[in-house]
């Protein structure tokens, strides 16, 4: 039996590699376990500044945080003024465009699935607005509420219903970077979107991309990253589980909505 | 009552407008009328070489010509050896792709539906390949016996059905150029395209684009187009229905399948 893997954080004990030796940090696929061998060392990083949390490598520092890097500045090719939509926006990825795209001067909203999380893109994360889908009866309507004049750029993590309806509000040349379909992952038969024609009527642009692709920007992207964080100029919220039994639970919750910000597991302490 | 409009060829008689003057042939918006004003100049082209029959201008010469380019070159920056689908292939804008990709030296197969158009698609268009998908009962499977290795550039003319089974048989890093939908025109509600994880499985880049975005390329595409055509390097091929009197017929056609080939209306002759 081979544990589960995720990306994580962990401490060499011991190795015969090279570039990594005893006492180093690191973060890349890990296993959900105490201790572990690690043979694969595509996408394992040595982690060289350790005045942040050391968590924030699962996050902010770490996959999601590339992700939302990538997703938003690489794929989107955003311009300053434009308007932007993030689903899912509460989330370890969304969060971080929300705030990327407020950096560079855009008009942001978010949706999230609870009050709570409605809040904390507003209050924590500097949305413009935010709204909660799950008290939408027509996501086309709530999106020109939000978007009268339509949306410039879309960070897609849903799919679905709410794509359908973002691809009637999108503005012409307009982009849409896929990052997730979340809604979808638990479907015997994923929903169909209808409004593909919007493609050609608004000239979109749609791209699916993965992080690993950009695994060569990593040094760059924590350039700009780490002052940010210790200036204070981007904030991040996690969700800590405490102990390698509250993993399933912490995992389920991700598909059910439950999480507020980055899910993390905490294995062991030092 | 307005006459309907498309894209015709037309002999100027009197003009009021400095770059335009009697005699002048023009290409571009005009109306199903043997005499007409014309009062839209954007798009409106004056017709500089005449060693071509100017039907052209209608077709390989005009719109379908230049949406079939820029749909190519401009949106799926295609590169040697790469392999390239294209549906409703034996259309005005599919029959000038595949040309275009075979010229770049990709691998191409087209779709069709009739056995005359497959047949026109092979020996008149070079294709590599070419299957009618009305006799192919699963369109998935019919694509991976085509491409086994799968489908780095698709240029999208129909949508729907056709689409879906396109998405499971990309490769990684392909681009899907979407230039129309025409199996959706006619429904009261598209279909659903259900297989859209495959944007960020296999990272493609999915375009919609609208031809008139592009009019600044169209002396640099006419450089390249006219010694393509003088030289026989590229096979047009029209379908000519005589007379205004055809054209309700001739348009019905479009959306039936009925026409192999540019459909051209004749409304006068000199």
């Amino acid at each position: 039996m081979q544990p589960l893997t995720g990306f994580g954080v962990a401490k060499v004990l011991d190795s015969r590699h090279p570039n990594f030796k005893k006492g180093d940090l690191i973060w890349g696929t890990t296993g959900w376990e105490e201790y572990g061998v690690i043979t694969e060392l595509e996408g394992l990083f040595k982690i060289q500044h350790t005045d942040v949390p050391l968590s924030y490598y699962t996050g902010i520092l770490g996959m999601p945080g590339l992700s939302a890097y990538v997703g938003f500045y690489e794929v989107c090719s955003p311009k300053k003024g434009e308007y932007v939509f993030i689903s899912a926006a509460s989330g370890a990825v969304g969060q971080l465009v929300g705030q990327f795209a407020k950096l560079m001067g855009c008009y942001v909203v978010g949706s999230a699935g609870s009050k709570e999380k409605v809040d904390l893109l507003k209050r924590k994360f500097g949305f413009d607005d935010a709204f909660n889908y799950k008290e939408e009866t027509d996501l086309d309507a709530a999106l020109k509420r939000y978007f009268p004049e339509g949306i410039d750029i879309y960070f897609e993590n849903v799919g679905g219903k709410m794509l359908d309806a973002v691809l009637l509000n999108m503005k012409d040349h307009g982009r849409i970077s896929v990052c997730g379909l979340v809604s979808q992952y638990n479907l015997d038969q994923p929903e169909g979107v209808q409004n593909l024609m919007c493609l050609i009527y608004k000239r979109i642009r749609m791209k699916g991309f993965a992080v690993s692709d950009y695994y060569n920007i990593y040094p760059k992207f924590l350039d700009v990253m780490l002052p940010y964080i210790r200036e204070g100029k981007i904030m991040y919220v996690e969700d800590i589980a405490e102990g390698l039994e509250s993993g399933p639970a912490a995992l389920a919750g991700l598909y059910s909505g439950h999480n507020v910000g980055k899910q993390v597991v905490l294995i062991a302490r030092e």
